[in-house]
């Protein structure tokens, strides 16, 4: 299936011209972040954290230390919504009530379960390598112990969707007319130089995954 | 009160040295945004959804079309779990265990607002001037008609906390030895050069908000 179901769920409600329920789309923006915003429920209360996630297919992947309360929660099978979101510029209208944001988001809805012992590595490395491609290759691998300490938790995408705006400002016919300035600023991420750490070894150089590096290149 | 009341709800419990509870770190953190993703349960499923807002003291306005989803749910007054995250870089250590990301982040609980007509309009220049300062003095006011098909809430700060990571790698001592590169690779939002509207009347200068326009500058 190319297409996610549209269910009352994962429907956008407003403004629907700017949906879409594309598997493609959806992964598509899904892998050009790292940081998601993950929403579950404790006693009715709504928690949203930020975490660095993976996607491997309809799976995204995310971790963090056993004792954590985020995932000490999700790993009971808890409903989450998943929500990833780049931020592209300033829609600046003529008027206040046109001004509006170019953005492209998805949010995906699944449940969380923990991963086994067997495929726990396997996650941390498509963790590591959605974060920094190919830094699982040059890294030194997790210990045992450390693979014990580190909880990680498999979101199969049972519903998802994908909201996009791009363009200019739509603004209202007679306020064309208006000496009010209109456009857009452009809004992106960029990554600075590799800043090595203080007590490197000396002689080491920048690996081909930070010296190539670049933001929101995908997998 | 300089800081949030630690109660179960907000606090940190995973890695506590990097959480701060202080009123000024929270409302800077806050103020170097415009886009938040707000958290709210409708019976039992969580939604997480990314929105525009603005902060004025211990309130932030978030706004919508009257007939959307997120804001018909939310003015019942519902818990929202808030949550602004700026991501400053890619931790980038010798082993995957500690490699992480540098990152400010806040986390604000409270219950969304119907905000009455005669404060909509101030509500709506928080948000404009916190997206783009300044911008509510220049472009055309709402008129009576869009300001009726607006939603603005109000979210009053009952409970935050903020969370940063800053720094490089903190890995394991015997590591330090190891032929493996390490550092951080920074990464910041960046604002381009305004790009004008195709239909745009001619002769329109730039405006001073958009000219000077910087991302995360802050109120």
């Amino acid at each position: 299936m190319n297409t996610y179901r549209i269910t009352e769920r994962n429907q956008v409600k407003r403004l629907p011209k700017r949906a879409s329920y594309d598997r493609e789309t959806v992964y598509k923006i899904l892998d050009a972040a790292f940081v998601c915003h993950v929403g579950f429920v404790v006693e009715g209360q709504p928690f949203v954290i930020p975490t660095a996630y993976g996607r491997d297919g309809d799976k995204i992947y995310i971790h963090g230390a056993t004792k954590s309360r985020m995932l000490a929660h999700m790993e009971q099978g808890l409903p989450v919504c998943l929500t990833v979101t780049h931020l592209d510029g300033i829609v600046v209208a003529r008027s206040t009530f046109h001004s509006s944001v170019n953005y492209r988001s998805v949010m995906v809805f699944g449940q969380a379960k923990p991963v086994g012992n067997d495929r726990k590595s396997y996650a941390l490395e498509v963790i590591t390598n959605q974060i920094i491609n190919g830094r699982w290759e040059e890294a030194r691998p997790p210990h045992e112990k450390e693979l014990k300490g580190t909880t990680v938790l498999a979101i199969e995408i049972e519903s998802a969707s994908a909201k996009i705006r791009t363009g200019g400002p739509n603004d209202e016919k007679e306020d064309y007319d208006l000496d009010i300035w209109a456009g857009i600023i452009p809004l992106r991420m960029i990554a600075g130089t590799p800043v090595a750490d203080e007590w490197l070894r000396e002689g080491l150089p920048i690996p081909p995954s930070a010296k190539n590096y670049q933001y929101a290149k995908g997998k």
